[in-house]
């Protein structure tokens, strides 16, 4: 990847050009000044900082802990349900980070299906029937599949939950970057008492600020905070003072307009190129935001396509490394990302990958 | 702690006009506008800090892993090598943060008497003998004692383990922190295979940065970033960069010798003040090194002095609490911060002091 003619599609990078750069070195010398900004701080998270996270979801600041990004809170949720053996109930394909921790943690996890409308509700319902501990959802524009959970499925996963007592892991990063149709309600909306909601803002603001949050119960958030505490203390004051400085009105909600609006055109760049190069060699469904488009390949696997692509200085991740185990699904399965490289690359890439799905 | 009258020498804070504020306001520009800044970085770290943390040990740059201060690694390493039931062997007292990460993982506590010249080497071998996977140890300025174990510790420290098998994870963050006396070698540099070295520049640089480090066999260190990719990814990016600016020469000797200069003056007026106000009410020796004194009262029990002290605005911390479980050891014994506060307010809490302990 160091090759500067190398193209990737695989990755999950936001683009840099996007990052906050302007304001954060705007920022700087009244952060840095700033009363404690290179000072221990608390687990919980800058007070400020929390308020503006539980303003945002509609929550008491004393549901809110500040991590280090998505993962840890997804970690330390993990860390503080789960025991060894513990179900946890996963969507196939899923997040690989998420099996990352649910392996760590020593769970038993079991599959359920994707559907286009999200979980297959009936393997749903006999998963629950096993009395698992969590159900790790992303409702809003799937990594891998973009998959957008309808309302419907929301409610009716919801009632699952509930009747069975399971608790459900939101995991809402991209929920931010819709670039077409209306705003759902997100899980921890519909019922606050059953959901561990976990946001980022690697995917509005910058990854390199490693900032994330975790939003649930205030009791639990108790328990989560003690195991932040002896994990890290808490996370970085300076940064999350940066982070304070790019959540600022009007800039935020310009900032995420630009965004919003830059990562729609590389997605429709994606989607004309893909439609123009490819035709009818892939499938695919348009989707209404996130970071990723899932493609069918018509004929042939991804695993071998992936290989041959590599030869060629382009990534794409075959489908099959989305489960948890070795899987004959999602073989003719590929994922590519629309939000890292602006237009020409793009362009070249897909270029470069029809060149090589001709060969195959 | 919000009452402005209110002297705490309770804490473990770094003075914050040490901090390098100056150095991170003029290296800003460059830090924000440096590739890649805020975008996902590696997660063993970025490569130019890990050369310069392997240059500072004398290891190579596959050993070293950045980490959200030294508490994480210290958590990465448990959670690494400790199942639950596992034994830990540790002195006592000890540092509280090591406790809740050896309590979370559901490891057994050992603990051992610590002397003045180090742990009680006979205990250690019978501890040893019950075949403990680690050994947590703090050579260098203790917390909370101030102890520094001499060479001749060390090295049989070193024996034993290599005897028994087992992993020594030696905790450095205040290493650097030397006022007075030789450098004596760490544990790691004295048997490099048998330690988990975790370093910290919480201490040396600033807190609210929130790095560290993990220094060990680069087959273990492989095994521990797994962990920490799952965990949280990666330390920020964004502070791993605003560090490296400080760490370059000469600022960063400069920097360190002024720091030095400063603690040492106020570990100075500590040891005055209190032999100017409380006499032979309560003795100690003086540290060479770290950020507390470790204070033995003639008559009376801390528990007490503590509560008695809070109600006029001064803190201390009891020696009872270093203690994994309720002891009847070191009632008589308190520990006191000298980085945190001036001149000024040092005097003025031993001032305090003396007036409770008078009242008792």
């Amino acid at each position: 990847a160091t090759n500067p003619e190398f193209i990737s599609l695989a990755g999950g990078l936001p683009a840099e050009s996007s990052f906050p750069m302007q304001k954060l070195l705007d920022a700087t010398s009244s952060v840095l000044k700033g009363p404690g900004a290179l000072q221990y701080s608390i687990t919980e998270g800058e007070p400020e900082l929390r308020q503006w996270i539980a303003n945002h979801l509609g929550a008491e600041i004393t549901q809110i802990l500040v991590t280090n990004g998505a993962q840890q809170a997804m970690d330390l949720v993990t860390r503080t349900l789960i025991r060894p053996g513990d179900t946890v109930v996963v969507e196939a394909p899923t997040y690989l980070g998420a099996l990352q921790i649910f392996d760590l943690a020593q769970a038993s996890i079991v599959t359920i299906d994707q559907t286009p409308v999200g979980p297959n509700l009936k393997q749903l319902e006999s998963a629950f029937q096993q009395q698992p501990v969590l159900f790790y959802a992303v409702p809003d524009f799937h990594n891998p599949t973009g998959c957008c959970w309808p309302e419907n499925t929301r409610r009716e996963v919801i009632a699952l939950a509930k009747k069975y007592k399971v608790t459900i892991m939101e995991d809402a990063p991209y929920r931010e970057l819709r670039y077409s149709g209306t705003t759902l309600p997100s899980l921890y909306e519909l019922a606050p008492e059953q959901v561990c909601h976990v946001g980022s803002f690697s995917k509005i603001a910058a990854p390199g600020l490693r900032l994330g949050y975790l939003c649930t119960g205030k009791d639990l958030l108790m328990d989560i905070s003690l195991v932040k505490q002896a994990t890290d203390l808490h996370s970085s004051t300076l940064c999350q003072r940066f982070l304070l400085a790019c959540l600022q009105e009007p800039y935020y909600s310009d900032h995420l307009d630009e965004l919003r609006d830059e990562y729609r055109r590389r997605r429709d760049t994606l989607v004309k190129t893909l439609q123009y190069y490819l035709g009818d060699k892939v499938y695919f469904s348009i989707p209404d935001g996130g970071m990723f488009l899932w493609l069918t390949l018509a004929k042939g696997k991804t695993d071998r396509l992936a290989d041959a692509c590599l030869d060629n200085n382009i990534a794409i991740v075959p489908g099959s490394v989305f489960y948890p185990e070795e899987t004959s699904k999602a073989r003719d399965k590929m994922r590519l990302n629309f939000t890292h490289l602006g237009p020409t690359l793009l362009t070249e890439g897909v270029k470069r990958l029809a060149a090589v799905i001709d060969t195959l």
